[in-house]
């Protein structure tokens, strides 16, 4: 107890790089890599908790309950199993991979990953206004039969390859077993938790919690998770160095240590890409209004190294 | 503390039938109804682990990720993989559910799934002998393609389906994180594990864990976890009240209580099916011998009454 408690939001690129097919060794070699500069962190005595994402996996998974359902009849399931899904698959990745790091670093700590529930409000203006893609592009005709039979909505693919339902991105409103997942990492084990976002739900009664078809920004349930539990650092690790203003223009501008207020004001006037680094940002600011001293995003590989990423402090 | 610990084994019943199609609507009210007769232990004053199968929902997931590389070009990922997918996606379905027969009966418990890897012994003489069938069926041709690139072992299908992929089934020797799960438990908290007897790996060298196809005994997994953290009772959950003797004979005797050595002679005698009670009778008298006092074989209706179902005694 008393040291430092970070959490670290892993990538997609911790996991799965876009250029690659996704097998197995290429997702372990990854997240060995991941875990590897992540020692750099435990060494400097923070204890841990790790969020990360599951674009790619999830993805996968709906489609594969698509073609079991084609192929052998299989019933498919709704997104909050496939989220959970994911979770015990990339958990499992995770856990074992850094499992190995820690041993060959000589380092003694338990891993636990814990399949973590969401809760989000059914009130929340993203269920009037869906705009997250996920799974298989359809047909106009089949489209229309699943806007029928489940109430599912699709918007058609500018690059025309058909009709792609669009789910919810509701805000993240209480991680289930918050108490735990606390108290196992200042105790000094590294808690696994919040995958993809968490498992979308919500309380449909009193008494009910049922799952939705949602997904939660990862980057953002990890900083909601960091902010009530009162982390000193939020670590969003990404495929960029740094932030950068600017981006991709001659006056292109990496930011080091920036203050929240500045950063916010680059958001507001557009400098970062939604679906990208705009939701990064976000996150940041979420964590640092909750009360978090400093966020940091970068690469994997400069974690530990304080000059190395874009470091947002409270104004 | 100082609570009665029990560990309840979920029967494959407790999630899906034989009958069904495996819809989430089926599964749900399953689990449902499971969790609603384990109330009567929760109520008894018990601090609850459960354990639970995998057996339909994993071989689903299997197809699945064949059909998807059929359909998509995704890679099939491994067994150890699989199974970490369906310990998401079924302990959210046992979390949920019972976390709303709790709410609906005024108890206030928090419920933790936490993602588990079961240790086996590569020198298991199981691995010389693979015996547990997985997977899609194969032509000949398949078979022999998959034999000379990944070593899988096959049978061919005694009703003429095809070639069936087998794995080992070793014993389980180390459950991750049980010191964890224990003292959750035992602080009042439900921990959900040891999902379809864990995820299967093994230690490749002093250093490196890494994951195994093979499929350890569900029962025998939780019996395992129940010995080692010395649980009071142990409860294997099935679709039949009692154990019988001479079953479906004119002679057919339940067992009401039984000493262990007794129903070891029956055992022995082959009075119980192999890939049905007969597994579920050795992980009973493996908790026992580990020091166990009790173990109840039944159906989820009877949990909390304790003359309904089997109850194996220490001899």
């Amino acid at each position: 107890m008393g040291k430092k408690l970070a959490v670290v939001a892993f990538g997609g690129n911790a996991l799965l790089r876009g250029d690659q097919k996704g097998t197995i060794e290429e997702q372990e070699a990854n997240v060995y890599d991941t875990c590897k500069h992540l020692v750099n962190l435990i060494k400097k005595d923070y204890e841990i908790i790790i969020g990360h994402g599951n674009g790619p996996q999830v993805g996968n998974v709906l489609l594969q309950h698509e073609a079991g359902q084609k192929i052998y009849g299989i019933p498919k399931m709704p997104m909050d199993i496939c989220v959970a899904e994911t979770q015990g698959a990339i958990g499992l990745m995770i856990e074992q991979q850094l499992r190995n790091v820690l041993a060959k670093n000589g380092i003694n700590k338990n891993i636990i990953t814990i399949v973590t529930e969401v809760l989000v409000d059914k009130d929340d203006f993203a269920f009037k206004n869906p705009t997250k893609p996920v799974g298989p592009f359809y047909s106009r005709e089949e489209a229309d039969k699943l806007t029928h039979d489940n109430g599912w909505v699709f918007h058609e693919d500018p690059r025309g390859r058909g009709w792609r339902r669009v789910v919810a991105s509701p805000k993240p409103m209480k991680v289930n077993n918050r108490e735990i997942i606390e108290r196992l990492a200042r105790e000094g084990n590294i808690v696994i938790t919040v995958g993809g976002g968490g498992i979308p739900a919500y309380m449909k009664t009193k008494d009910e919690l049922v799952g939705i078809d949602a997904v939660i920004d990862k980057d953002l349930a990890s900083a909601h998770l960091a902010g009530n539990i009162k982390a000193d650092e939020f670590y969003i690790l990404t495929d960029v160095p740094q932030v950068y203003v600017n981006f991709n223009k001659p006056d292109q501008k990496s930011l080091g240590q920036v203050k929240a207020d500045e950063i916010k004001k680059y958001l507001d006037e557009g400098h970062f890409a939604e679906g990208s680094m705009a939701p990064k940002v976000r996150a940041s600011l979420h964590f640092i209004k909750k009360g978090g001293k400093s966020c940091t995003i970068t690469m994997a590989d400069k974690l530990g190294n304080g000059q190395a990423g874009t470091t947002i402090l409270k104004s």
